[in-house]
């Protein structure tokens, strides 16, 4: 089973196609950067619409039965999940609304401050503020999964503590293998493991150790010298992969609507766009170059088994559930999405 | 001439004929505390509808000479102002947006963390955030005041320090008198004066020492140390007069949205709801009062006027146009009010 856990991409029957291709059974998928609650609901409406005209390929998931489905029927499931908290506005009741709609995952910050925690471009971290404390705890209520991709280290560090559920890093790699300011130090990563979290591996160039050129191997051995620090148990992946996307819209990733100015995050100005994808991952039907590559640096096929889908398939399990009536919740949506389905 | 740089009342028609009775020439009335663009907009379309019914006593400022203009036809010039960042949302090009609509003072944050700044409520002050440091600069650019009344003493700081004209604090007072949470330290307000900046002291009896019971002349003295160390043209009013709001107002100021748990603010369990003001300031007609308080504890008229109104007024003067083109822009707004006031 093949499980990505963060993919962004211009949305097509081909990408479909090749995720279908490539065995992927589940995909968490972006639906805001920079979009408020009411432009959020946009994006789930465009969803909407891709379900319905691809129901051969793909359909939404909630819960991680939707992922085992999806494995036996021969399709993606797709789950949602917010890289800022800017769809809740400064409003904590939509973080139940949200997830009745099927984000299954939030960012408390992207690269700034938010009104919750502070992201990974920011000069100083003062950690989860007043309502990032009240906001977690409802995430907890609902089901709602607290990941800190873009946030700055000691918010990431409060929000293992104070989260009474664990939480997930979707979409960066360890800053001992590429000290990016995106990668994540190890003091964090054996927090994150020690409260059971989950880090997804990125292939996002600008995360990878010599960039584009990164190879397989060099990809693979740090996975292992991961797992030796977090356990081959809590890691998976989390491409990052933007797949036909033009590069004005990493501009608008980086700048959205809050600076007159130009921020080139990750990137320069002589190197402004999207960077290119790694020979050995280029699309979804690559996952099987990855399976193979951590098998060849010495993780036995139960663990790579895991990393492909199977750690995060378990997360799933665990996290999507509201927290006081999990069962209960859990089939209801099961239903709703049962329901979806025969009615396409 | 008698300016409030804050107040925030249930509006009525008796208000109104009380700020007439006081001879009050303008007051910053704060729109928003946590409303977002669209519903800042209806808080101006709310006040639109008053200055049409009440042309006889009020109209829309948006430039010091409308204050002298309010003084001389004896009506009271209203100003907006925001208690909090939101209604630009994350979006910096609201900036010139709610300047042209007629803000004139926005806080960069309420107590809490914001995008740009931190409130005083907060464990952690980090300082301005990375848009707070881009909309800083634009609200430079086009004539909106930086008020940093609700902030955290080191994003009062920064702000003073990135502001490149001078910023306010328009309702608070001196920790020295009375240390709540809400007032400042020494260091910031020599920070403030030396800047060019305003303070105006606040009658809302969580602010004053003995609250309810805060005697005038202790209002008074306290003002009379403040001028030592600030100067006496850098003071003023800001009453923060909550007048005819029922308890049910400070508990949303409070909590807006964004807890499930009760927080009682300067406030507490036992005493949730407005607390009763001093019996020397009941309303706008007891601005004399003060007056007198400030000639007995030994300020001179010229130093008194300017407390009441005069130091406002030419704050006003200079911080309301736009930067680059400030007399063209001040003129044009002028027309505008003219505009509005000839077709009433």
């Amino acid at each position: 089973m093949i499980i990505d856990a963060l993919q962004y991409s211009n949305w097509s029957e081909k990408i479909f196609r090749q995720m279908n291709e490539g065995g992927v059974s589940a995909v968490h998928v972006t639906i805001c950067y920079h979009e408020d609650f009411r432009e959020t609901v946009e994006q789930i409406s465009a969803w909407n619409r891709r379900f319905e005209r691809f129901s051969d390929l793909i359909f939404q998931g909630f819960t991680a039965d939707d992922v085992r489905r999806a494995e036996s029927e021969g399709r993606t499931a797709i789950f949602y999940g917010f890289q800022n908290c800017s769809p809740i506005e400064d409003d904590i009741g939509l973080v139940e609304v949200c997830h009745r709609l099927g984000a299954r995952f939030m960012q408390l910050s992207y690269n700034n401050q938010s009104l919750l925690a502070t992201g990974c471009y920011e000069a100083e971290d003062p950690g989860i503020t007043r309502m990032g404390r009240q906001v977690i705890k409802e995430m907890n209520r609902v089901g709602l999964v607290v990941d800190m991709s873009h946030s700055a280290q000691r918010s990431s560090l409060e929000a293992i503590e104070i989260s009474e559920r664990p939480i997930a890093i979707t979409h960066a790699n360890p800053a001992f293998w590429h000290a990016a300011l995106r990668n994540k130090s190890d003091d964090l990563l054996k927090a994150l493991a020690a409260s059971g979290g989950m880090l997804g591996f990125s292939m996002y160039p600008h995360h990878l150790k010599e960039k584009s050129d990164c190879t397989l191997e060099s990809f693979c051995e740090m996975a292992a010298r991961t797992a030796e620090l977090m356990g081959s148990g809590q890691i998976g992946l989390g491409s990052d992969l933007c797949q036909d996307q033009p590069d004005s819209v990493v501009q608008w990733m980086r700048n959205g609507t809050w600076t007159r100015e130009m921020d080139y995050g990750e990137g320069s100005a002589n190197q402004a766009g999207f960077p290119a994808q790694p020979e050995w991952f280029r699309d979804n039907r690559d996952f099987a170059n990855i399976a193979a590559g951590l098998r060849a640096v010495g993780f036995n096929q139960a663990e790579a088994d895991g990393i492909m889908g199977g750690n995060w398939l378990n997360f799933f399990e665990r996290s999507f559930g509201s927290h006081q009536a999990g069962s209960q919740e859990q089939a209801e949506v099961v239903d709703l999405a049962k329901e979806r389905s025969h009615s396409l």
